[in-house]
């Protein structure tokens, strides 16, 4: 049973109001994956947003050096975060693989269903997506930051 | 004098008809930079978001390094790409500094613009905010690939 007062309090569903949100619960799925289970991987095609219900998760992207492959985890998430967004947004193969820290409980919102709520609430449409975009935002600016001192840390004294 | 030809193909504007368009141009304010001028500075507060038109930037942020401060160039936009779309969805001090490489023509959007275009043309809305989400995300995607290789470089062999 999904409390619409998780919901509520979570910058996905920020702005939107009680009974907007109860249009919207029935459409999430919940989903839940054991400690140590990859949720999406890196690569992949994918057409779900998740946000973490109970549980916490980390973002794991490969690179390469001299030729060899390496995982680097680069988030932890946690309950009332979300993932996979991006693709709703700008539909590309998976940026990274997510793998459940511990026995994880997720929300699952598909393209269709954001694409029902497009059609049938412009304006709830409209709020989802400034949200989406500023949880984007957020990532985005904590990145930019973490690069900068990354750059710095790399750079000759 | 603004050339519609050029804003359709730039992903600013993607899916936005040409009578739509028609309406935002007259909102877009033209403004001129000279080379090495400071178009906005990290840590200020701005509410408007910029089309480069002509001309080339420079994205510099700070890092500290052993207490002392380094300018770092994190990135480098052409015509057809914007900045500052992020203070428009989320409302924060601007996150970097960014400085005309050369001599520079931008097209300036404020948020009170985009607050007409809402209240006048919600779909135009709906769709001007897809499109800066989807300039975000790109941004970010590309980010965490850089960010997964700075890691690996920063780890001991």
């Amino acid at each position: 049973m999904i409390d619409p007062d998780f919901l509520e309090k979570h910058s996905l569903f920020g702005g939107i109001s009680r009974d907007k949100l109860e249009i919207i619960i029935p459409l999430l799925e919940e989903v839940e994956f054991r400690a140590g289970e990859v949720i999406i991987s890196e690569g992949e095609h994918g057409e779900n947003l998740y946000l973490i219900y109970e549980g916490e998760v980390e973002i794991i992207k490969s690179a390469r050096r001299d030729g060899r492959e390496f995982q680097e985890k680069i988030a932890v998430l946690g309950p009332g975060e979300t993932f996979g967004e991006m693709e709703l947004i700008d539909p590309e193969p998976r940026i990274a693989t997510v793998r459940a820290r511990e026995n994880t409980l997720l929300l699952s919102l598909s393209n269709a269903d954001l694409y029902q709520i497009y059609r049938d609430e412009q304006e709830t449409f409209t709020l989802l997506i400034m949200n989406i975009s500023r949880i984007i935002c957020r990532r985005l600016r904590e990145m930019d930051a973490r690069m900068a001192q990354a750059l710095c840390r790399l750079e000759p004294a």
